[in-house]
């Protein structure tokens, strides 16, 4: 997409407006994915990391720690430590997940093997740790490894919840700060924090990264079910896969007898017959699942939003604040 | 065993003298093993840490910090920090491997299943670089980080370097450094870092680590072919597995035509048969490559209790520097 459009999207402009720190960025990852003595990870990462993500977490990172006015180096160690995270995590869940693709492209589990993945994730959350000490900053090493810590526990949650009829929104939205939020609030943090902004900032970044991460989250699991041209996801895929997302949880709390059994069927004993889809769409529609869960992306996505205003002005500030929407305008 | 035997093993010794201490590292191992909201965790982390392990490393690390006079609270979370990365490592293994049994009960991976191994394995990793913020020490975060990085490059190489009849000298002392020495000298080194010792102690402590490390892998590895009575390995696993370990690079560069065909057949294509182990015994005979490989282990033995000449006199000293002599008086 072109930035001469009349409105580029949010992640577009802050690309831009933040392009010669992610060149450093970019440059520090591929030179610290390298390996001396294992050729293997270097090329299981370079598939990974060069296969166009959006990398916005990083510019999470870097948007942060410019907006509150730093000019140090260490910014852009930071930001190559959250896509480090990232992608090991990424490695990690397509061997849990068993997938084939990810990013329209073969997953490394498939190219190579799990357990390249496995080891060569490894390899990059201790990279990551390594970055992250090269700042001298203990405080950025807590929040950094809080957050891992936080994704871990989310992931093991999910494994533990997915087919379980008896997950409520509580155990939901640990699994999507594990899942997403966690990376997203720390990225932000650490971007005040080694600008060594007052405290109040610092909170209301961690904030903004936490309520944009699920708000990120409810409506990417939203769109499972909603649809839409341009989401480039299959409508129902979480659905065939039994995952207990915000809609499903809702209607099964709203469900009669008859509902109960056929999600019972559907998701717990994994019995999936021609149609089922369609009946478990009509169940969401039935009550109002769809439109409620889209509510709460929207309270989550005013949440960040009201979060920033504990900020200076900022160009890069409002850029983060148009993120926020962006991310439920999607569901319009 | 009983401690009012003539001579305990050095283990055994070093474990009475540091109880108190172990103690403390096996309450905070199990407070920070938990998970508020996933059972699963602690479920796993039980079976794996209350199996019986030796706890060695965090003895050495134990060890390292009480000989240099070291009464700060922090040995503490470094030990349990070190075993945490231990268990991390070794449950990745096991899905790497496809292992079915560890220290004689069957594999985490086994029991649940290798989604559980590689999430909790990721949990612990994060949860050991928790555990080594608390101490605020910089130094001690880049000592462990880096051998985290070491350790997961090892494992690669391993994997890569696995069938692979050019595999040489050098690159199987790179995968055992980061299999085993790795982390031995980084349990010890971490001891003279947070006692404040002069750089020549610590970088002793580094040494007798890297050395204790190598020889005990070695020796492992020559058990293999060796046997023996009370080793509980199986002879030939590693044969089977077509693993290149020191005994087998070195009867393979000493091979001639047939052997190197012999080889070939049963390392590289995997093609065994009725009488090969018996045969691969024969060569590494022929050649002296087991008693070549005791030298080497010997050697690296030495190297350790002489690396402790540069540590002032203490009990604990010597209790590791009979702990050099006893990972290879195993192959007498």
């Amino acid at each position: 997409m072109s930035l001469d459009q009349p409105r580029a999207k949010p992640q577009e402009r802050l690309a831009a407006a933040l392009a010669g720190d992610m060149d450093a960025v970019n440059t520090l990852i591929r030179e610290r994915m390298a390996s001396e003595h294992a050729p293997r990870i270097p090329e299981v990462t370079a598939h990974l990391v060069e296969a166009g993500g959006k990398r916005l977490r990083p510019m999470l990172t870097l948007a942060s720690a410019r907006l509150c006015g730093y000019e140090g180096p260490y910014h852009v160690h930071l930001a190559a430590t959250v896509e480090f995270i990232h992608t090991a995590t990424l490695l990690h869940d397509d061997v849990v997940d068993e997938s084939e693709k990810r990013r329209g492209r073969p997953t490394a589990n498939l190219l190579w093997d799990n357990k390249s993945s496995v080891l060569v994730g490894d390899y990059l959350f201790a990279r990551s740790f390594q970055l992250m000490t090269e700042t001298g900053n203990m405080r950025v090493l807590r929040i950094l490894s809080n957050a891992a810590a936080t994704i871990a526990e989310g992931e093991v949650l999910q494994l533990t919840a997915a087919q379980d009829l008896g997950t409520t929104e509580d155990i939901y939205l640990q699994v999507i700060r594990g899942k997403t939020a966690a990376l997203f609030s720390a990225a932000t943090e650490v971007g005040g924090v080694i600008a060594e902004r007052p405290e109040e900032e610092v909170q209301a970044l961690h904030a903004y990264g936490d309520a944009l991460g699920i708000a990120f989250q409810i409506a990417d699991d939203l769109l499972d079910y909603w649809g839409g041209e341009q989401t480039g996801k299959n409508l129902g895929d979480d659905f065939r896969e039994r995952k207990l997302t915000l809609p499903v949880i809702r209607a099964v709390a709203a469900a009669d007898a008859e509902e109960r059994a056929f999600w019972k069927r559907t998701i717990e004993k994994g019995d999936q017959r021609e149609g089922d889809l369609e009946q478990a769409l009509a169940l969401l529609d039935r009550h109002g699942a769809l439109e409620s869960t889209r509510e709460t992306a929207r309270e989550w996505s005013a949440k960040a939003r009201e979060a920033l205003e504990a900020l200076p002005p900022h160009e890069l500030r409002d850029m983060l604040s148009d993120l926020a929407d962006y991310v439920v305008a999607r569901l319009a």
